[in-house]
């Protein structure tokens, strides 16, 4: 919602989740002239917000990609349901029933299984991808196996749109020309599964490889509108957009403390990074850090925390704040958290 | 509240968290046995739940630890505001206004610097205690300045209650032998400052050091309701009480997968723990793991997964439920999130 009054970053009460405006429209713009309209399929995962999700269409991106049922509900209700697929296993009769029962959504569900097109035919939806195991350890068929289960799906009475396939083990490849090996393999196999089942759509990738993967009619970006410090290191042109705002609360003679912790910040690849400081341990509800000596801080001054990982960060928090320099623009709340 | 109709575990949708009644109360029963009544100031930052505060309180524990403003003034809200330690430094003037302003309450909050007495005293709020370090780089004064805090607080016109300091080190050492040590190393800091600062009160300990903390006038435990795999591995009574329901939605050759990740999961202790299987890796939606070759399971089982740290696990869940076996009893909305 737009701020009735002017609201100042350094007003914020902390810890807070903030987004810088510009980087993240230099970041949504780069992604819509790479692959521009339905070429990309934006995973609402990494931000889990329906008013980011609506510039994400207005740059020209018709669908979305989801993790869980509660973002397709999400977005369906606030209008941005036009082609939604949940890239995702999901075997719940109820949560799929409120999928199928949507009047005002195309929902397309990913199936591996039996059991998952059992699921999706008996709760009464309609569109299904065949979803491939291409090298992550996770989710997916055999790509030898797509094909039978297409047909299966199909006898079900499900319309199968394709095929999907994350190759999710090659973002942690720093060398960009592996990491484009690696994709290429990866995407062998999803064309092979892809050519037993047939249908429009060839969907998978990320923002690791949305320039390196020419073989997907589709790339489920997620990562490259809010970054973090992880993706950083891949060398994309997305920059970080979202930061942890906190407050400096302790300064003893050895260490700084703010008050961002365990609870404001996904810590699956490890510490965040506070510029001109050396990060020494993260506790509930506290960062521990060394100041570099010319950057000294008070108690009350107010910083940036760079999360290592976006996704987890931002489905601790209510609502993340927009910036255009010190200026709070808008306040978005984080709506499509929880499953 | 109580279920008006009766919900079985395996009815659950997934990701949820899940609390084994019979070990909570154990877990209850066990420490206010050993530290009755004040001699243990439960934390509620591990639970973050009014309902599981209530309960600590029948069970004789008239005051409560807070590590945020939010969780004292929804403790104060439902009527157990009789003693709150905010044991935590904190400078924003809005949330210190709040819990100066309640008058169903009484606060004490924890100072260790000039700006956070001058903070307490500009709020309003009247009840201080001196944080001394003791050990953990985290807040707290260096204890040959606590009692010149303690004095610039009274002349500030705020009440000194006395000092509190966490040794939050010691809890990661196994040996229980070393652990006493440690904290009898603390302990010594601690009543060293405690000289010079008076009051009533000396505030510290942790569950890993509950029985070892002869010190302190009451501790500060936190885990011991409901555990997790880290802290069990100290050798304390306390059983693991909570955990993470979740449903497999994928099976290969190689592993399995189950629909509970990095977002209903506190990652910075390592991986969640499952019965008679491997974890292999946590995505944001899922955990895959590999079971044992006698307990295999299919698509749509339903699980328990063990979370290596409780305290940024709950604070990721809107609820959690009760069960007595395969039945639940109760849902408590997670209540005390946030900041």
């Amino acid at each position: 919602m737009p701020c009735s009054h002017a609201v100042r970053l350094h007003d914020l009460s902390t810890p807070a989740l903030v987004v810088d405006a510009g980087m993240l429209e230099h970041n949504l713009a780069t992604m819509a002239a790479a692959l521009p309209g339905d070429r990309c399929r934006p995973h609402v995962k990494a931000h889990k917000t329906t008013a980011l999700a609506r510039r994400q269409r207005e740059v020209g991106h018709p669908g979305f990609t989801c993790a869980t049922p509660r973002e397709a509900l999400g977005l369906a209700a606030t209008g941005l349901g036009d082609d939604l697929l949940i890239a995702n296993e999901v075997v719940d009769p109820e949560r799929l029933a409120a999928l199928a029962g949507l009047d005002n959504a195309r929902i397309t569900i990913a199936v591996d299984s039996e059991a998952t097109i059992a699921a999706a035919a008996a709760a009464g939806l309609r569109e299904v991808v065949v979803d491939v195991m291409v090298g992550l350890p996770r989710c997916g068929c055999l790509p030898g196996d797509a094909g039978r289960l297409a047909d299966l799906a199909r006898s079900s009475g499900l319309e199968v749109r394709g095929v999907m396939g994350y190759e999710g083990h090659v973002t942690v490849i720093e060398d960009t020309a592996k990491r484009a090996e690696e994709t290429e393999r990866s995407m062998t196999e999803l064309l092979r599964a892809y050519a037993d089942v047939g249908g429009d759509i060839v969907s998978a990738g990320a923002t690791a490889t949305y320039a390196l993967n020419s073989w997907a009619t589709e790339i489920q970006a997620g990562s490259y509108a809010l970054m973090d410090t992880t993706f950083e290191r891949l060398g994309t042109p997305f920059g970080r957009a979202l930061f942890v705002w906190a407050t400096v609360v302790s300064v003893l003679p050895g260490w700084t403390v703010a008050d961002c912790g365990l609870k404001s910040l996904g810590m699956d690849h490890g510490d965040p990074t506070i510029d001109d400081a050396q990060v020494l341990l993260c506790s509930d509800e506290h960062v521990t850090f060394v100041p570099d000596p010319d950057h000294a801080v008070d108690v009350g001054d107010k910083m940036r925390v760079w999360p290592a990982h976006i996704d987890p960060t931002v489905a601790y928090h209510e609502q993340m704040h927009l910036a255009v320099g010190n200026e709070i623009v808008e306040t978005w709340p984080v709506d499509l958290r929880g499953w």
